[in-house]
């Protein structure tokens, strides 16, 4: 069965990687991305009454999937079964009743808020926030959420019935809050006109899920880097607590 | 950009044309449908863990929207703007404020009470209910429903904040309420082994809805046909009182 998908939009988000991008939206409110229309969809009649909505759906394509790719057969690539982070990485369940971007068909399904649509340099943008979604996926639909029809809130789910706890708590060395301070104040353009206190808060959010691959041998004050924005943030796990250690700006 | 889609599964549904399909899913608790996973996806292992939701999302290919079909080209075809049948069909809003089936990517988005997932005759198929998929839909992903993601008891929306409520009260003529009993008991297998009160329960359901066409001029006593099942159920509007004429099963 051969579709063909028109990508009507691209996610702009902070998150350059996959590595420490939230597992659901709404899980880093902070979060902002700025998902861009494509030219012929980028016409603003095609968006009339949406700005009434507090929420969308976005529909994305995970290009990063490890099945990923255009015209691939996934009949044959994909796997029956997942092992979720939420279950310590070591339980597998089957790959429908996941959101593993490891799926026959790899279509993300994200709510985030919308905060504004607008023009910019002739292009049409709608800014967003709880995004989960690495910088680039391919945008193939936007919904409106409907509360009377998409909004369960005693829908009953299995493994993940409740809102993940922050995992971690997080703190910044000097060196890493000074940064914090330098970078957004040298370089607004390169981080999106955030504050440092904005800085901060995403980090915080990001790191609090606890992005460490589950499967793995966790050792302590092992390093990980996070690519966000134009940083690559440094940080060390102790038990449950996280430490920033450092943001240095890429070239 | 071509992406390949696999279809995983097809809806087995009630409603055998688009005409009173519910608009969402959840408007008809009493709709059920059935989803048979299609080989090679039909493997058990693959949906093991969903048992344990109560409501799954269950994405589809809208393949009797306007611009349906394989490998069409819909950057041209699309439209910017439809008529909302919750705005009386005669007030336009963007294509990506709403649901319509007639979309540049047409994706169906339903989230549906998961009843009961089983094998027969060797095939594996979710029971569901609350179901707004025409019979025959492909079914492209299916997930499950995250609370703590998904339900958002407090977003607003624009045109649509509101459950629609019941536009018409349904009663039967003598004649269709002799026919629920007499079709129920004569012709089980045609009618899914539905007992009178639950097929009179699912038109109802579908009726006070009210599936006529919001953008056409309404005449009292026209005659509308329904296909639900094996059955053309035909009723007539009066102000806003609907009734039930006739069940007729068909050769």
């Amino acid at each position: 069965m051969d579709w063909t998908l028109n990508r009507i939009a691209i996610m702009h988000s902070p998150c350059k990687e996959k590595f420490a991008v939230p597992r659901q939206s709404g899980l880093a409110p902070g979060l902002t991305g700025q998902i861009e229309i494509l030219s012929p969809y980028d016409r603003d009649e095609a968006f009339l009454a949406l700005d009434g909505f507090s929420h969308i759906w976005v529909l994305g394509l995970f290009h990063q999937s490890k099945i990923e790719g255009e015209n691939i057969d996934r009949t044959e690539s994909w796997q029956t079964t997942v092992r979720p982070p939420r279950l310590g990485g070591n339980k597998r369940v089957g790959v429908f009743a996941s959101r593993s971007p490891n799926r026959p068909n790899p279509i993300s399904l994200s709510v985030f808020k919308l905060i504004d649509i607008s023009r910019r340099a002739n292009k049409l943008f709608l800014d967003v926030s709880g995004t989960d979604l690495v910088d680039g996926t391919p945008i193939i639909d936007i919904k409106p959420y409907l509360r009377y029809a998409d909004s369960i809130p005693d829908a009953q789910g299995g493994y993940v019935d409740l809102i993940p706890k922050p995992q971690l708590s997080v703190v910044f060395s000097d060196l890493a809050a000074k940064q914090c301070f330098l970078l957004t104040s040298s370089f607004p353009a390169r981080l999106e006109n955030l504050n440092e206190q904005q800085l901060q808060r995403i980090i915080i959010e990001l790191i609090q899920l606890d992005p460490r691959p589950a499967y793995k041998t966790r050792q302590n004050e092992q390093e990980f880097g996070l690519k966000l924005f134009a940083l690559n943030v440094r940080f060390s796990v102790n038990q449950q607590q996280a430490k920033v250690l450092s943001l240095d700006i890429k070239d």
